[in-house]
C-alpha cells in the first residue's frame, strides 16, 4: 500500500496511535502546536514546517519572499494557540550551486520578520541537497489560561476568521502577515474557545475543529470575506495557506467583539449538532453539505 | 559567488554575523545546541539535524536505521552539551510513492529510540517530496552547573574520547548509542571543561574547541581507539559521524577519571597554548601540524 492511499490525514491518524508520551506533554500531535509543561502559569509551544521548492514555493521565487514564509508559518502556528514566539531554529538544506546572494535574500526575508516579531534566531542546520528544503522549527509560550486549541469548540458558538480568504494563490502565501497580535488580543479579551490557522482551506481547516470538538457548524456563504485577488467563492472555501485565524466564542463574547468594531474579525457561521456535519447556506438561506477538501500532501 | 566558495564554516560565519538575539539565549549559532533561559537552576537545549536521501543515508537504506539515526544524531548534541532530550518534532518530506510499510519501519525506529532514551514525539509536519528528507528538532534540558560547550577548554586539559574512532562508514553512523548516559556520568562527576560530539571527524571537531576555546592542542597517535573496522588512522582523524564524545578536563580531574578504570573514556592528547595550533605526534614522538579536514557539507 502506497502512503497516498492513506492521506495525509490518514497518515497523521496512523502516526500517532503508535506514540506514547508522558505527563508534561499536555497535547502532542494533531494541533497547530505541540503543548508542554514549562513554568506554573506557563506552557512551551513548539511547532515545525517544512517548505519545499515545487511544493511551497516555485523555485524562480524571490529568495527574500521564501525566507520569510519559512518563518512566517511557523509564526501563525503559534498564533493559532494563542501564544508569542521566542526562538527559532532553521535547517537549510542546499543546492551545491547556491549564489551567496541568494543565500544572503532567504536570511534577510527570516531575518526581517524575526526583528518584527521579537523571535531569536537561536541556530540550525547547513546541508547539501539537490533542491532547496527549509525547516523551521520555533518556540514559543502562553499563558496557561490563555491557551487555545481545536478541541474546545461548543455548540452556539460564533465562528470567525481574521481576514478575506482565497487570495493564497495570488501572493498571499508570500507575503501574509503572521496574526499573533490579533491572537492576542483576542485572547486577552475573551474566551476563546476553539483556534486554527487556515492552511489548508476554510473547509477543510474548519472540519479539523469539527473533528477535534465533536460538533457541527453552519457557514454561511454572504458572510465569507473574498479576498480581492480571489476568484470565486471556491477558493475562499478550499484553497490552502489564506494563514488566518478561524476561531469560535460563545455567542455572548461575539456580539461583544462585533461591537467593538474592530474591522480584523469577520463572523462566518456557528457551532451547531454533530449530526449537521458542516454546511454551506448560501444566498438565498438554502443549506448544503459540503465535501471536505483541501490542500493535502498525499 | 557560491556558497562553495565560502564553505559551511564560512556560510556559518556569515550566518552568524547578521543575527542579534536578546538575553535569553546563553548559546545561540555556534554550538552543538542553542542554550535558553527556563528555570532558575537550568537552561533549554534546542537541537535540529536534517537528513537527506544521498547525502546522510543510502536511498535504499533500512528505513529502520535511517529513522534511528534522524533521532540519534540529535540525541548526541543534547549529550555534547551535558543534558537529557525530553520532546521532538519530525518534519518529514515524503516522495509520493512511499510505501506505508517503508513508512512503518522508518517511525519504529525513531520510536525505539525515542523510548530508550525517555523522548517524547509530539508532532511533526508531513511533506511531499522528491526525495525523502527528515528534519528533526529536539529540546532538553541541563542543570546550569552541568551545562558543557565548546568554548571551555584550558591550557593543561587532557582530552578525551568515549569510544574508538574510524567506523562511520562501515554502518557505525547508522548504529551508533548516543552518549547520553556517559555525558551525564561525565557532568555529575566532573567539572567538563569543553564538549563536542564527533559529527565532523575528530580533527575537525576539535578545531572547533581549539577555536571557541581560544588554544591549541597536541593529540598522540598511540593514544587514539581505532575502531574495529577503521581502515587507518586517517579514519579515525577525518572521517565524520562517529558520534563519539570529545570533551577536555583538568588533568587532577583526567588521573581520577582514568584512576576509575572506566572502560568508556581514552585519553588522546592535551590542551596546548594557541600558538601550536593542532599537532599529532607520532609513535617516536615526534609532532607535526594536521591540516584542519572533514566532512563538510559544501
Amino acid at each position: 500500500m502506497r502512503i497516498s492511499q492513506l492521506g495525509e490525514f490518514g497518515l497523521i491518524e496512523r502516526i500517532k496511535a503508535k506514540i506514547s508520551n508522558d505527563d508534561s506533554v499536555k497535547q502532542g500531535i494533531g494541533d497547530d502546536c505541540a503543548v508542554l509543561a514549562y513554568r506554573k502559569d506557563k506552557y512551551l509551544l513548539f511547532t515545525c514546517d517544512m517548505l519545499l521548492a515545487g511544493v511551497d514555493f516555485q523555485p524562480r521565487e524571490d529568495p527574500y519572499l521564501v525566507g520569510r514564509k519559512a518563518i512566517a508559518v511557523s509564526l501563525s502556528d503559534i498564533a493559532a494557540c494563542g501564544g508569542l514566539p521566542h526562538h527559532c531554529l532553521v535547517s537549510l538544506g542546499l543546492p551545491i550551486n547556491t549564489s551567496v546572494k541568494f543565500l544572503d535574500r532567504l536570511l534577510a526575508g527570516m531575518i526581517t520578520l524575526a526583528r518584527k516579531y521579537k523571535l531569536n534566531l537561536v541556530g540550525g542546520d547547513l546541508s547539501r541537497a539537490k533542491e532547496l528544503v527549509i525547516d523551521v522549527s520555533m518556540l514559543g509560550a502562553v499563558e496557561r489560561r490563555r491557551l487555545v486549541l481545536r478541541n474546545g469548540a461548543r455548540l452556539g458558538d460564533i465562528i470567525f476568521v481574521s481576514g478575506p480568504l482565497g487570495g493564497s494563490i495570488k501572493g498571499k502565501h508570500l507575503r501574509f502577515s503572521p496574526r499573533i497580535r490579533e491572537s492576542r488580543f483576542l485572547t486577552q479579551k475573551f474566551k476563546i474557545n476553539s483556534m486554527i490557522d487556515i492552511s489548508d482551506g476554510l473547509v477543510q481547516d474548519l472540519s479539523h475543529i469539527l473533528k477535534a470538538s465533536n460538533v457541527g457548524a453552519f457557514i454561511y456563504e454572504g458572510l465569507i470575506p473574498l479576498d480581492r485577488q480571489a476568484r470565486n467563492l471556491e477558493d475562499a472555501l478550499f484553497m490552502g495557506e489564506d494563514f488566518e485565524l478561524l476561531f469560535t466564542l460563545a455567542s455572548k463574547d461575539a456580539k461583544k467583539l462585533i461591537s467593538m468594531r474592530q474591522k480584523m474579525f469577520w463572523p462566518i457561521g456557528e457551532i451547531v449538532d454533530k449530526k449537521y456535519n458542516l454546511r454551506l447556506v448560501d444566498r438565498r438561506g438554502k443549506p448544503r453539505k459540503l465535501r471536505i477538501k483541501g490542500f493535502r500532501h498525499f
